[in-house]
């Protein structure tokens, strides 16, 4: 079986060469010192871990997977995770894009992001533990009380204690309104959590020896809606070092992510303290969600490009039957797979859009870098609007394909990759979980469509399809500019449609979401192509002597362009059907 | 849970009413007695058993699985399966459709089919152990000596004993030329047979008594190539009762159909017959196939069939935020899902699909009948022709969307879908089978287009598009005449492009394949829904007091014009695209 080994060439060409993100970087005050040699050597020492260290424990960590002890209502991850989760926080890796302040290196998030990629591509189960946390440190750091920061940050940030989000619970999944978590107060100005919540990923494990919770809950007097949410950090071990009743009550059994413990957790009247203002939670909660909507987008990403290796290897060594133009492979029995051309369009359906869709998440968390630092606050503003615009087509798009790649890798493999020896139908069933959490893939196309197509007043989407054309008014003489054109005139149709339609009736723009975001995230991808082969042709041109590599980039645009951007006229029509469509159905006639 | 209902309504409604199907199997010599009184009291009658009796087995046959007893060579299937199966058997549901000169009931194949798709909704795994055995009847019924026939036929038939299919070697999947096993022509007549063959459905089971494989297999002096295969049968145990020496060496660990004993065989100089002519095994075999294909076809529908069921239960039932419409259910904390149109989307596609398929796949089976028996040759042909034709179509498509249906059920449901507890993810794992096995779904599309197109000199395709473009003109009123014209166009567009391009260079159809046999299948799903509609629009004319069910026929219709045809476009174009854009790859630039 093929071994994971980290695309660095492709990660370093994205983001030095078509994104510039080195000037970038350095003109953010944060970031001045940041520049290739220390980039470099970030990214090739997350690549040695993540070969060496984390993709050898995802196949067995699946098999053995989580065990759940009742007596002690501890949880016991598969063997080696503890080990590797400990070399994952001493070397850093967990404080990488956190503030200095409290013990992070203060090095960009689009690094972190290219980290987690890795992480996700050798290993989805184990990095969600370290992931997990990621999220709780933001929501400490944008809102917590300083007080609240410095007892808990720096172990965070440390790695050596780890956090969870705890927010669904069995009537409350979407729609937070419904949570019934209580939250007393108490007379030392902590609250009393009490309450049931489920799918909480890390929520006990021997990894680490604490961890933190972070829980939405309702106060006594609080409103019922989502503006009666408050948010509260609920430790495992108190600072005395007594045991917080806040217990794990069992763990869902799967289709995936076996290695990754998803528990019941039931606080029973535990001790925690408020994070941001009272009734405020939901705010605070989206800064847990937001990156971590991106960071599940990199989770979709890097199991793709774990699917990829693994069926490209396949393909190259597997023979069955002579190619069609005649044996490739005279001296053997028949010809390597890779010869036919459908097990070709199986193989760069998933290049083509692995490729694409990191260039869309890499400058997506460049601006996110941009969005926190810069001087101008024009100019952040403007990328946080992107960062917005973008982060539910990231998440939705790059875990839809991630699932669609595993699948097309599998199918590459035909019977072998049905069967466990492979590894590759494991990612399937990984892959499955991330077009799901963190608010479902329709949830994120809702996002797009009812909420962030409207922000500034459309200000958003204006400026990002100004840049797109900014694009191809400065790069008239690119050979996708008439694709990258022509799929941004029926997006800019279906914007138009979607915002007009959308005003007088939100139910059809709930009913163009879903094809809506997929034919945003199509032009997204053929802009960073038409960007990608731009980049290729003048290396080629300056005579650069990696042939191999810009001449891929250039076949591979051009692939993307006949036979992936092809389905926006499909799109299109599909968003104008509109709602009568699917609204006209009685709820009878479903079982008609 | 939603527990398994088969859709007997729909059932009939496309066997009866559209395809009156009555009419036309009482016009052969073979069904003249088969009414609608008879048929509707076997489906009844099987859609009991499926509900009852194997529907109850499917979640706990896949957490049990199947176990290997290396000291015995002997394999145990999941608890419940072997009475199952015997009341399967008693109840002569192996013998339905075969002939009554060995046992069989000699009722039509349609039938089988139908009673095939409730089996497969209700336990994939379980149905596999007498769905492989068809595949041997109609091998030996076609092809074997009278003898053998006598010999183990009525046994196959009354279900007493099972049959195998062993075709794949480890080194030779797609690519028959490469089988390795050997077989040694004895004294008596019989040959010795030795080999490995791996993935063996119900290869060794506790289910019955003895087991007959059909083994390929090439004689000392064979040709070197798929000319050179023979087809044998080797029982498990002898006339004599003693152990013939083809023992099971292992299961596979599979993704899914985790009650179905998928075993490596290993033939130790075992005693076999061959059936049918030496080295003609491959014409043998198609049998099998051919047959067997149309079966897999029936396993996506069977699936998406249950994972629509699941699915709508749970949108029924879950109440999660409010519709964008307003409060619907007031009364509650939130609406059922199933108002948003989001969800609505995920289960029209599901219901849209496995009506239209269901409808082609009956009328594919309608004509294997006609193929078979009628008294006319020229009709014989054509009919033949058109299951040639749409065989490959059935089966790929039809698993395609088995997978998707089961996704689009799982995505529904969210993070409950990813648990074990609905089932549903179950349903997802082992429809993941369906695209591989019987020839991936690639293979299907080559067939397509390398043999199926050319049939008769293009005879079939012709015949094909001659009866849809009758319809047309017969119903020139139809609603869906423009939609369906148009996909009409663009699939003759395409298969004057493969065929012309095809001729000049077999790449060229070889990477126009996957995305032709889809076009292939919308359109002919178009016409299954134009015809739908004609029908539900003319029963409501007739004043029938059926609203519900005709109402929803014409919806679902207006749904699959709007929001599903609309991909042929797309499809069109990537045909079109040519093999350019997938051969110009060295392969190091797949990896660059």
């Amino acid at each position: 079986m093929t071994q994971y080994r980290a695309p660095l060439r492709d990660m370093r060409f994205v983001f030095d060469e078509v994104l510039d993100a080195y000037a970038t970087l350095q003109s953010l005050p944060s970031q001045r010192e940041f520049g290739n040699d220390l980039g470099g050597a970030i990214l090739e020492e997350a690549a040695k871990l993540a070969e060496n260290v984390l993709a050898p424990l995802n196949g067995p960590g699946d098999k053995q997977g989580c065990h759940y002890d009742p007596e002690t209502k501890s949880v016991k991850a598969p063997d080696g995770f503890r080990q590797a989760y400990k070399q994952f926080a001493e070397g850093g890796w967990t404080a990488l894009a956190c503030t200095p302040e409290f013990g992070g290196q203060g090095l960009p998030s689009v690094l972190n992001m290219m980290v987690e990629e890795m992480v996700c591509s050798a290993n989805l189960s184990l990095g969600m533990y370290p992931g997990l946390t990621h999220g709780a440190i933001n929501a400490l750091t944008a809102h917590g009380a300083r007080e609240l920061q410095e007892r808990y940050l720096p172990k965070l940030i440390s790695g050596e204690w780890t956090g969870t989000m705890c927010l669904t619970e069995p009537q409350c999944g979407t729609d937070l309104s419904l949570i019934r978590t209580r939250a007393v107060p108490q007379a030392d100005g902590s609250y009393a959590i009490t309450g049931t919540k489920i799918w909480i990923t890390g929520g006990e494990h021997d990894l680490v020896d604490n961890i933190l919770h972070l829980v939405l809950a309702k106060l006594p007097d609080a409103p019922d809606s989502v503006k009666g949410i408050s948010l509260f950090l609920v430790p495992k071990f108190l600072e005395d070092g007594s045991r917080n009743p806040a217990f794990c009550g069992g763990l869902e059994h799967k289709m995936g992510i076996k290695g990754s413990a998803t528990c019941v957790m039931n606080f029973e009247g535990a001790q925690g303290w408020l994070i941001g203002e009272a009734n405020k939670g939901l705010k605070c909660m989206f800064t847990m969600m937001n990156s971590a909507r991106l960071m599940v987008g990199m989770q979709g990403l890097g199991i793709a490009e774990s699917a990829y290796q693994v069926s490209l290897g396949f393909a190259k060594e597997r023979l069955q039957s002579r190619s069609l133009s005649g044996p490739k492979a005279a001296d053997k029995p028949a010809d390597p797979i890779i010869v036919h051309p459908d097990v070709r369009r199986n193989l760069l359906r998933q290049k083509v859009m692995i490729e694409g869709c990191r260039a869309l998440a890499y400058f997506t968390g460049l601006h996110e870098d941009v969005a926190h630092d810069h001087e101008d606050a024009a100019v952040r503003e403007q990328a946080d609007d992107l960062v917005q615009l973008l982060t539910p087509v990231v998440k939705a798009f790059l875990t839809d394909e991630g699932f669609n790649c595993a699948n097309a890798g599998l199918q590459v493999l035909g019977g072998s990759g049905y069967t466990e020896d492979w590894g590759i139908e494991q990612l399937v069933r990984d892959a499955r979980i991330t077009l799901i959490y963190e608010g479902t893939n329709g949830i994120q196309a809702l996002d797009l469509v009812g909420r962030k197509l409207g922000l500034g007043g459309g200000r958003a989407v204006r400026n990002y399809f100004a840049l797109v054309e900014g694009w191809l008014k400065g790069n008239a003489d690119s050979e996708h500019a008439l694709a990258l054109g022509n799929a941004l005139k029926q997006l800019q149709q279906a914007t138009l449609w979607v915002a007009s339609e959308g005003m007088k009736d939100p139910e059809q723009a709930g009913a163009a979401a879903t094809p809506y975001l997929r034919l945003f995230a199509l032009t997204s991808l053929a802009w960073m192509w038409a960007r990608m082969a731009a980049v290729a042709k003048a290396k080629l041109a300056e005579g650069s002597t990696e042939t191999l590599f810009y001449g891929a980039k250039l076949k591979s645009a051009g692939f993307f362009m006949a036979r992936i951007l092809t389905e926006t006229d499909s799109l299109l029509a599909e968003v104008k059907a509109g709602k009568a469509t699917l609204m006209v159905f009685s709820e009878e006639e479903f079982a008609a």
